[in-house]
């Protein structure tokens, strides 16, 4: 099968009606954004996935489609953006009809549940890689950054951390889970991360600052409070973690929470102020938030365990660099 | 070096006032992009280049950096619109600093020479893979399209085809050429191709439909005739072609302009009553345009040679799943 029939075959869906914030999809040298909302900007981001780093052999076809697209509705998120359009580049190592029907899948269930159109890209043999440029929108000035959060700031996080983690120890071969149907929910949880778009959306002027956990709470903590000028207390055995997390041993659960990796919570500041309408922007979006620590105008980052003391934690984040 | 350090190291460059287009750049989770002139649109498109599919492992890194940034050009070129912004997602089997210092040296001359500005990305491990998505902007109901060419348009091509091709049969070894000079100047071609942005630009309001010629001469024709429903008749012998191919045996010949791939011309049609303002948009934009064909009502696509005789040509378009 040619690059053509591919394209035709399985990404071109030129039956769809145009969705908002499209004026021209598939099929031309570009694709033509229709204009935002008065008074909004386009947001862009682009995430590229490996074999091997940010997806195993082993994952499902529909489970890669749906984790590529959800890795960059993600950064949306942590923005504060409404997805609109994507361009999807993908290198195969051979044209497989039965993969590219599941990813295709996988893939188009998310972008429907979030409207966002597939308006371009590209495809090529080569070893197997998957670029998504994601393109949303937001009100100037509404857009969440990582630089806006304020010493006196609370620290959340949405959801659970971890899993994802747990997963791959599993995988691994560090880690063993007991029941199948343990191991099956933390494999979930790395193959079919939750963007937590509808959360972002409520935060707009709201949170002070926000970023997406993607290389584990630690370091993307490290960009805000770089990015900010400002320090942190994080309550580290206080993280939000799932009863199967909860049930390992202590050290594992901390490995998991704060330098897991592949969360794709997000991860924001609030000024104290706003504590009933963070959970009210929680509740309107249905994602689970939690307090989780503390901004403060003293550089660096300390951790409290359970006792309140001061946790020494040298496990560092996630880097696609390094073996980990 | 870590994922961060090389990000910082060769391609975030924060000294750099933002250009035209860009709100926000590198460094958070998403680029915002400044609102388009009023009227005008956003345009996208995605290529990924893959070792040994769009460039060969002996290409120097400065030439590759170039070449992978003008490829996605030539898309914007093709549309009309001005180059505004784009994201770089990169894989690299190792953070090789010769190779990163001047991959982004090549980069960002040619960058610099269009006024787009780096906005994003991502960096990974993994095999050798570069994917570009590029932003641009164009007055709503100026982009030029596949789909506008009529039945009585003239049929033109930019510069000069097949020496791209040319350099690629050399290195596979099925051609000779006999001075070294000769084969700078074809891998030159295939290395160091450029985007025809100035022309696309000069072509709003005035060429009826217009795509790059990346996938060989006939195959992106085709396209154009597809969606235009329309046919043509091609002076196949009279493409435009460099001295040094024009000196080769005529079936090479006709190989490389016809089949040849890696050209990033731009293949536009316009009414005849349009030859001169064409002209002058070619010397405008100091890029030469030679006049190829007719599109005419009748289907298919019929090549002539130089004697005006039908041409019979299989020779099937570059596929980046076929080996060709």
């Amino acid at each position: 099968m040619g690059e053509f029939d591919l394209i035709k075959r399985f990404f071109a869906r030129a039956s769809t009606p145009l969705q908002p914030g499209v004026a021209l999809g598939v099929g031309d040298d570009c694709a033509v954004l229709a204009p935002p909302a008065p008074g909004a900007q386009w947001l862009v981001s682009s995430d590229m996935l490996v074999e091997g780093r940010h997806f195993l052999a082993t994952v499902a076809p529909e489970r890669l489609g749906h984790k590529a697209l959800a890795v960059n509705l993600s950064d949306l998120a942590a923005c504060g953006a409404t997805p609109r359009a994507f361009t999807l580049a993908l290198a195969l190592p051979r044209a497989d009809e039965a993969f590219l029907a599941g990813f295709a899948r996988g893939l188009f269930a998310l972008a429907d549940a979030h409207g966002i159109a597939l308006v371009g890209g590209d495809t090529t043999a080569g070893p197997l890689n998957i670029c998504i440029t994601v393109m949303g929108e937001a009100p100037a000035g509404q857009v969440l950054l990582r630089s806006g959060a304020r010493a006196g700031d609370d620290l959340y996080v949405s959801g659970s951390l971890g899993d994802a983690r747990l997963a791959l120890e599993v995988f691994r071969g560090s880690v063993a889970l007991e029941r199948g149907a343990d191991f099956e929910a933390a494999r979930r949880a790395m193959e079919c991360p939750t963007p937590r778009v509808a959360l972002g959306l409520a935060l707009r002027g709201l949170a002070s600052s926000a970023i997406d956990v993607s290389d584990g709470l630690l370091g993307d903590l490290g960009h805000i409070l770089a990015r900010s000028g400002v320090g942190a207390t994080v309550q580290a055995d206080a993280l939000p973690r799932s009863a199967l997390l909860a049930g390992q041993p202590l050290a594992l659960q901390r490995l998991c929470t704060l330098s897991g990796g592949d969360d794709y919570e997000l991860l924001f500041s609030a000024p104290p102020a706003a504590r009933d309408a963070v959970l009210a922007a929680a509740a309107a979006s249905a994602t689970p938030v939690t307090r989780i620590g503390r901004l403060e105008a003293e550089p660096g980052l300390r951790l409290r365990d359970a006792a309140g003391a001061a946790l020494d934690w040298s496990e560092p984040s996630f880097d696609h660099f390094k073996v980990s």
